[in-house]
């Protein structure tokens, strides 16, 4: 009895928890996006709006049973975004038209022969055309903006010819659908263009905004913390820290773009011309901003990946660049953020803003890298060798200097490996067995202590020539969407 | 009349040309993945053997009307993989489940009270359960593995509620309905399990398999396109030639996988054992395991930006190191194939063949580095100063020596810059006013010649650390998937 009484008890706990939990992610969805709770009560309009077909008396002696197709075109087709839900709308108008007139013309000649004939010719039908429609949704131009369209054709080709068997008129039956779907399809368009729309549009051209302001952030975060005085604290773990790291959390979303921005563009491109000018809005071009942003991403990862490799240029070698490269990477950063925020005000960006600074800035590192001929003089065209000597030998002394720092290094990565490894007991057996790969990273401290700076540098760098690129997008896409000329006397941030 | 003719021929030839690239593409479509053409026959089955419902009297006279539900089904289940189809087919079963269940309480509700306020009753539950049901979709949890549920949930409850409405026996309805959509349900089961079944667990099995081999051939290729003697044609444009860029073809695949990869894990949740065993399969490790290599890919990509940048060390510099990196290349390379093969083959992985080989391979690169010890004499420590030191006046001797090869190089890019820009005739105006950022690129040839290598052999060491972490997933995948035991005497590609 006792027994069955704290079973029951743990069990309301647990039932409180889980309780709470959903609530907590029911709270956290709404609060990410408030648009979302607006939809949510859209579709319950739109719901009960269409039921009144069925349940008002003088509505219903019109459409009749009908009516459940406006229920279902309301359902299936209100989708979150205006653009989303005209695709869908537009697919499902034309799918259904296709489909009834093709089965009214196999209908006509399925009675021009008797009942058995006619059974026959309609099972070839059906399999003929069932097998090519789904042939033709793997065609990439029917994927890529009729794919719905052709679900709905050949659900409404097979209801229309199979049933058009057993009943007389067809025609009639064709008409109403068409007719209450037509119903639907028009409360969904309202709803989803008239009141509170989402464009998908302007998601587009918001999430193009907000990845280059992340990259901008990235980049910044990535030299401050190469910079930084102190080793970051190790009792983090890796998989827990990412997820508030400002360097991850600002690449992160250009990374993974490229279904997200194909599926808006499209959706985009069904939706009208909401802004004053009635042009041909150029989506694509978004999507290929992404494409290159994405590319730029890449660069970033790998500037990050700098921060978190095994071997590391000691502290005191990357101070002597940090202010050049912090600089470079504050125009670089900044150059971004500019471009951000022409997109954002729909405004040509100001190239000569970018690439004076920049150009500046480039000249600085440059300097500096030639202001350190310290170690072993050169000619003046030698500053490469300086350079990277300097930083080499530099590297050299400090870790002479600061032997038991160094040590500590790379014994704090030896255990960070190692508890890695005991943590996984049961490999243990088979990792005897394999001289472990951290070895071969220790080893190879001896040899590149000095490149990782020089990788750093180097993407640093690379970031220029990519930006160069992004540039030339970003002014594509003003020129494309017809965003008003930069004047000099616009604020910039 | 003449006129006339020659706009007719013209007409035929346009419409000859369209007819001819749409055989292209279908052709294309067919041959690039044969099982698509089963898929297109077992839809077209699938709508004939349930057409038979109606088009057969003694089937019709049983389930009446109602087989419409059963045509439904299939359209809208039936799908390319097994589990894609699994996961429709049993959401849509236990979506019907529940809005029945529920709709018929509200209907036992509804009746109790009278004509107008069973109205109003109903109108209120529509609202709100569409409402929750919408805003539900959005929660991780539910938008993951029933998403397609709650939709058909959404649908059935309120096709069931507000027809109830005007039915009297609507549980005859609700029975009749299940019934038929169990029949379409079946059909696509037997299709897609029984008859030539394509399995998302497979696809997500081969897609990392081919995978780890694109990573391995882009290293390879971009290492032995590194050390080239000469200098690629430059005639072919830059986006044409990515289509057929070895490089490119590796790594592309893995970058976007991030979706694909989850919705393949999702539906091969949902697909039952069909191997020999029949404990939970790990279909969640090949996405871990996916995202490790997307980190991997980030690094082989900036690796590949090193062949792409303006900025190049010269090639006699690079010919140094040409053997110790492609051997390291090849090592990493062969790690990568040989993970790939213990996929393929569902064996572990032999972990002390891929670390002694790469062991070996980066002592033999540290001792390349080592035995060049030309320009200034340094201790034996160190090593890293003479290489980059080497590297760096090498670089500036070869300048000397080929000073109109590499005047040539940076012309040529110069005029590729120009070309490009030219070629945007309409934005000249503006780029007076900008200084172009090819200057910046050019200028900063002056400090930056050796770092592009630095950056390049820091990179490749880095894929050395990635190796691992792809090494340790690639165990757990082995772990957790029961393969069997890898034995010396196996063969080793």
């Amino acid at each position: 009895m006792e027994s069955l009484r704290k079973y029951m008890f743990g069990l309301m706990v647990k039932a409180w928890r889980i309780c709470g939990k959903a609530w907590t992610s029911i709270w956290t969805v709404g609060k990410e996006d408030p648009r979302r709770i607006i939809h949510a009560f859209k579709v319950g309009l739109s719901l009960t709006l269409v039921s009144l077909l069925y349940l008002m008396e003088p509505l219903f002696k019109g459409i009749g049973s009908n009516a459940m197709w406006a229920v279902m075109t309301v359902v299936v087709v209100l989708e979150f975004t205006a653009g989303a839900t005209l695709y869908k709308g537009l697919n499902r108008g034309l799918g259904t038209l296709v489909a009834g007139s093709l089965a009214f013309l196999m209908e006509f000649i399925a009675t021009e022969y008797g009942k058995i004939f006619g059974a026959i010719f309609i099972s070839v039908a059906v399999f003929v055309i069932g097998s090519a429609a789904t042939y033709m949704r793997f065609l990439p131009d029917i994927k890529k903006n009729y794919e719905y369209g052709v679900v709905i054709f050949l659900l409404t080709f097979n209801l229309i010819t199979v049933s058009s068997y057993r009943v007389d008129n067809v025609l009639k039956i064709a008409y109403d659908r068409f007719y209450t779907i037509a119903i639907g399809c028009g409360i969904c368009l309202v709803m989803s263009l008239l009141l509170f729309p989402n464009w998908s549009g302007e998601e587009l051209h918001n999430s193009s905004v907000s990845k280059l302001e992340g990259l901008a952030m990235s980049i910044e975060a990535c030299v401050s913390q190469y910079f930084k005085d102190h080793e970051l604290e190790p009792d983090i773990s890796k998989e827990e820290s990412e997820d508030h790291d400002p360097i991850y959390m600002g690449y992160k979303a250009v990374l993974d773009s490229k279904s997200y921005d194909a599926t808006l563009a499209k959706h985009a491109s069904w939706e009208p011309r909401h802004s004053r000018h009635c042009y041909r809005y150029p989506w694509q071009q978004y999507v290929k901003l992404g494409a290159v942003l994405r590319r730029f991403g890449y660069t970033v990862v790998a500037l990050h990946g700098c921060l978190e490799t095994e071997i590391q240029t000691p502290r005191s070698v990357r101070a002597l660049f940090r202010d050049p490269c912090t600089q470079l990477a504050g125009e670089v950063s900044k150059a971004l953020t500019e471009l951000a925020d022409s997109i954002r005000k729909r405004r040509q960006c100001s190239p000569d803003v970018i690439s004076d600074n920049l150009h500046k800035a480039l000249n600085d590192l440059n300097t500096a890298l030639k202001s350190q001929p310290r170690l072993f003089v050169g000619s003046e065209t030698n500053q490469t060798s300086n350079m990277l000597a300097l930083a080499a030998v530099t590297a050299r002394q400090s870790v002479d200097n600061h032997l038991p720092s160094a040590n500590t290094e790379s014994s704090t990565l030896h255990d960070w490996k190692l508890s890695k490894r005991v943590s996984k007991k049961t490999k243990e057996a088979r990792k005897v067995l394999r001289p472990t790969l951290s070895k071969n990273a220790i080893t190879s401290l001896e040899f590149s202590e000095a490149l990782p700076f020089a990788a750093f540098a180097s993407l640093l760098v690379e970031t220029v020539a990519r930006l160069d690129i992004v540039i030339d997008e970003v002014e594509e896409l003003g020129t494309k969407a017809n965003f008003k000329e930069f004047y000099a006397d616009d604020e910039i941030t």
